[in-house]
């Protein structure tokens, strides 16, 4: 019996327990949150096979140690997991930002073990753990970060885990990560946080809030996202997010601008805006497929844990998988 | 049989047209589009019962007149339709701006018809016909702008068909309507497509654009609206866009400058959006119900468009659709 042990059963950590624990056997999960009430709720829902109220303990073990919290949280975790981690343990975080906790790894965690940053694009507007889906990852871009002296067989491991849950591993630098994400992940959280600030704080919010439909809804949806989360992204990628900030007010004034003057430059932001976003959704931009070359079987994982029996039993489910697709 | 004419058979026209046939019998719509294939759309799909290639013929005998074109086209179909109109004719739109709207009805349509300003506030990501739905108005708020002048059984008609399509009607002045949903709808409308110019014209588009996940598709999914439907909207709205647009910039540079410094500013930023957005969906902004007193009954219309027998059909419908609710 392989154990994996999940710290932080949020949304992203009950999810990655659910989508494991649906789509192989052979495992045992054990999750930890600081909250008991979430842990419990983890397990009722069937994320993790049992829960651990004490964190060291959780760990016990454990071959692949998944660290689910707030940026700014994972730095208290690697320091109160260091000297409890077993040696050869594979450490993963799923953190929006990696430059910081690629440092604080390097830094707190023991050269017995290897950590490999990680990184899923994925998430729904239900915060927390109601918000889990064993699917939610189906489909989604997983970003990961292997320092140049781990282990490949540990890499293996993690690919294969982000192949179990149907997600794309895709292999990127860490301070190129945190400059990407900051445009096209923490600028939309800004703008939907600025919306709802805008808005709900002016005197005729009362009116206007009859008026606000799926529109104001969708844009602002990000807003609603956890504060801790929020906090720890604006902390810990600051410089790239001020950048974005700042093309985007160069942007939204040459577009006052164009609205003001009403002319044919109006309709050609309108246009470019409206293309673009069309090329973006039918793919056209993305035509380098570096990701095509990653392995995608989930036996990976287990083969490199534990033989081939354990490798047979996820080739099934595998299969089982093909016949009868899943539901998102 | 009463005759209806939807002009303009896009998203929210064909969506009446299916909304209204499935609610109720002893009617008849005639549909009219400027592009024939999507006059086709909407027979194939049932959204009309017939099509008619000529403007002026698809009103023959109709009742009731449904225009559902951009604002800067509402103009000229009043200008081709004004002497074809039947006396009596009740005419409506379903424009996002209505100051501009009601002056041209002033101006251009003859005394001898009753003409009601509407405004759903609905809609769906896939543009036009493509995107129409039976039950895209069920819940939504739905904008009525009678001028003082109408028949009060006008009113009651165009009430009744709101409630028939199971949208919430709301009475409110047309200046106050812009004012207001310039904040709510048209603001985000320019976060998406200035998230989207901001971010695709970036030179590391290409490489960002892999990591665009949920989020930046939610925020800037009001890229994807109709061109024309947003020319419309800058152009007929531009006053109270413009206030908004400032007032956001506001917000935003306090919120830079909150990012910048690090402090407690930026945590209280955070937890004010997340908790206003609480509240507005929860619905603890709205304690005031005016919509309470509008007349439900899909009856209203049908009785006073040609008596009991419908009456009594439509009543049929009203209880058939309660027994078995509709999916949405």
């Amino acid at each position: 019996m392989h154990k994996i042990a999940i710290i932080g059963l949020g949304q992203i950590g009950a999810s990655i327990g659910l989508g494991l624990r649906s789509k192989i056997k052979g495992i045992e999960i054990t999750g930890h949150d600081i909250e008991p009430t979430t842990a419990g709720k983890a397990r009722k829902i069937g994320a993790v096979d049992k829960i651990s109220y004490s964190l060291p303990k959780s760990l016990e073990g454990a071959s692949i140690v998944i660290i689910c919290v707030p940026v700014e949280a994972v730095k208290q975790i690697f320091e109160e997991i260091a000297t409890s981690l077993e040696e050869g343990t594979i450490v993963t975080d799923t953190s929006s930002t990696k430059i910081q906790v690629m440092q604080w790894a390097e830094e707190i965690l023991p050269k017995t073990v290897d950590f490999i940053g990680g990184h899923p694009m994925a998430g729904v507007e239900t915060p927390g753990i109601d918000g889990a889906e064993e699917g939610l990852f189906e489909g989604a871009t997983y970003g990961i970060f292997p320092p140049v002296d781990v282990r490949p067989e540990s890499i293996d491991a993690i690919v294969s885990l982000i192949s179990i849950l149907k997600a794309k591993p895709l292999f990127i630098d860490p301070v190129e990560h945190d400059s990407l994400v900051a445009g096209v992940s923490h600028l939309p959280i800004a703008l939907s946080i600025n919306l709802i600030n805008a808005t709900t704080q002016s005197p005729s919010w009362r009116e206007m809030s009859r008026l606000a439909a799926g529109s104001f809804r969708d844009v602002s949806r990000l807003a609603s996202g956890s504060v801790d989360m929020h906090h720890s992204i604006f902390s810990t990628n600051r410089d790239s997010i001020l950048r974005w900030l700042d093309s985007f007010d160069i942007h939204l004034k040459e577009f006052r601008k164009a609205v003001e003057e009403g002319g044919d430059d109006l309709r050609d932001l309108l246009e470019t805006a409206y293309q673009s976003r069309s090329d973006w959704l039918s793919g056209k931009v993305e035509s380098d497929n570096s990701m095509d070359n990653v392995p995608t079987a989930s036996e990976n994982m287990l083969g490199m844990l534990g033989g081939d029996k354990l490798a047979q039993l996820s080739r099934k489910f595998d299969k089982d998988s093909k016949d009868k697709p899943l539901g998102r």
